[in-house]
């Protein structure tokens, strides 16, 4: 972002936003009591609790909203972050779609961010994990950029994408994150759900848990692939690790079969088996979303692939829609959202 | 917050918030890089880089705005949440200000919130710290509220507001803190602090570290009460623990008195000594925030202590902002920057 008079200037192309309500609120969670009795002017654990492993969200509501808001729920060493100005400085996901007249939520998972509070603890390292974000993000192979990548090489872009990173302040749990995502769903009452990479599979879990989600678009879902017991394909090896289907019972699965599902993956996936790590990571995740998808279909869902440049639409990264043609990949997004009328 | 259709009635009673302009940034931090050469497909720390201790940044600019943004940093255990929706459901600092002309910038400290990264470690243990947080801050002595406090009595409420609390994901500096706030309001050009409790120290510093810092409008400093060297006032002893005065250089001090600066403080302290720990604690705290505005306009500065229940204005916790009565608050600050040409 630049300085004010900057801003303004850049902030008067486009017209002004009519925000109906905004605000904040944390949802789900628990509650953890140490026994025994407080003593005000002596305080220890005993007798105090604490309350952690809730959600926060942020929402904004346009005016003359559509129906149905949107809840975005980011990946790993992410938060809500991710779908805000991208690291270009453009507006990322949450202004887009509230220009679009949507409600939108964004949500920082459980242990995560505003969501801090964990019951169960853990040591915080400072991990120097920059370049092989470089790669496994897919914006090419340290230190070289894909030619055509969808990500702008300023120097200062690069330096705002590693610090939308933020560390986890306890245990990953799927089941705690959907949880408290049903949680939150149940608040909004019925609406879409946006998810990017390791929130994919909570975020097939928060579906079979709250029927408000009334159809999932998701971004590059990494891991957390769920299918119904007895019908597991095998895991799959690659480069950076082998991944494995995760089983849930029937009944569950089929209810992911009642809601429009879109997966959308970007560029620079190889075909083949390589000893590139950062690429090849997503060759097995692609592969197991397609088999996936096939899963849903064979019993009666609704749910679809779109592998982008198979479509004509080159150079997207792990975050698609902060690349440099999210506005592109939006308006892929609305038309799926019109055709299952949604909007 | 309520169901969709409810939120859609509450806030069909207020006018639509007209955003020019909104997004996200990380400002400040540092790189720590790994000795070593990267192997993109053994990835292993060496020759890998960590970005860390960066603040995080929320903007919205309304239309026509004024020319001062404000920048509103939280304090202990908390984030930018602090200044939004009020735990009862109600607008915060963030939207009321916003309504008022005023750019807002909410800020998550480094090492919290979404500026998570930090680049020294910590564990983060799960504390039971409620009951304590209620008597601390001054919402009455647990279990039992104060008499006419201006804090919502509903059960929901006070989940919501534990709810707001987050840890640290780093050790607390508040050096680390007013670098980064320091190149925030590189940023921004000229504005005007808000600060609340343990952000009154890194306040401070930031409006010595930066001239574009133009008022500073402090809620409950806590701690970090800097005084020129050879200047300070005696430690003073609480039932809380010993509240200890810091020395800065003397050039450096007289920087603080350029700028307008107004600190709050709310109801329920004790005049006299007392084994009340939740109270004593701010008893020592405002008797430090009174000698530390007395050496401020001694050197010829402009500060001003306002304790409000002297005021009239009665019930307030440790947080006004978000306290019932929080327009009046606003009200009250409205005037302080109308009467000091900051509007």
């Amino acid at each position: 972002m630049a300085s004010l008079p900057a801003l303004a200037q850049q902030a008067s192309r486009a017209e002004p936003l009519a925000i109906q309500d905004q605000g904040s609120f944390a949802v789900g969670g628990t509650v953890v009591r140490t026994p025994g009795t407080y003593e005000n002017n002596k305080p220890t654990a005993a007798g105090q609790s604490l309350h952690g492993d809730h959600l926060y969200a942020f929402y904004q509501v346009p005016r003359s909203p559509k129906a149905l808001p949107i809840v975005m729920l980011h990946g790993a060493f992410q938060s809500a972050r991710s779908w805000e100005t991208t690291s270009d400085g453009r507006e990322g996901f949450q202004t887009l779609f509230l220009r679009r007249g949507f409600p939108v939520y964004l949500v920082d998972q459980p242990r995560r961010g505003r969501a801090g509070n964990s019951t169960v603890g853990m040591a915080v390292e400072p991990t120097p994990y920059d370049q092989l974000f470089f790669d496994q993000f897919r914006l090419g192979k340290w230190p070289n950029y894909f030619d055509g990548v969808q990500f702008d090489r300023k120097p200062e872009t690069l330096d705002q994408f590693f610090r939308s990173v933020t560390p986890n302040t306890g245990p990953y749990d799927a089941g705690v994150i959907s949880n408290a995502m049903a949680a939150l769903f149940a608040r909004t009452g019925p609406a879409i759900l946006f998810t990017h990479s390791q929130g994919g599979g909570p975020g097939w879990l928060t579906a079979i848990k709250n029927e408000n989600v009334k159809a999932i678009v998701a971004f590059e879902p990494g891991s957390g692939f769920i299918f119904p017991e007895g019908e597991l394909p095998p895991a799959m090896p690659s480069a950076a690790g082998t991944l494995s289907p995760e089983a849930v019972p029937s009944a569950d699965f089929q209810k992911l079969t009642r809601i429009p599902i879109v997966i959308y993956y970007g560029d620079n996936f190889p075909v083949e088996p390589t000893t590139e790590r950062g690429q090849d990571n997503w060759r097995v995740r692609l592969a197991m979303a397609k088999l996936w998808v096939a899963a849903i279909n064979k019993h009666g869902g609704d749910a679809r692939l779109v592998h982008l440049p198979q479509i004509g639409i080159k150079g997207n990264t792990h975050f698609p829609f902060s690349d440099l043609n999210n506005v592109e990949i939006a308006n892929l997004v609305s038309k799926f959202l019109a055709e299952k009328k949604l909007d």
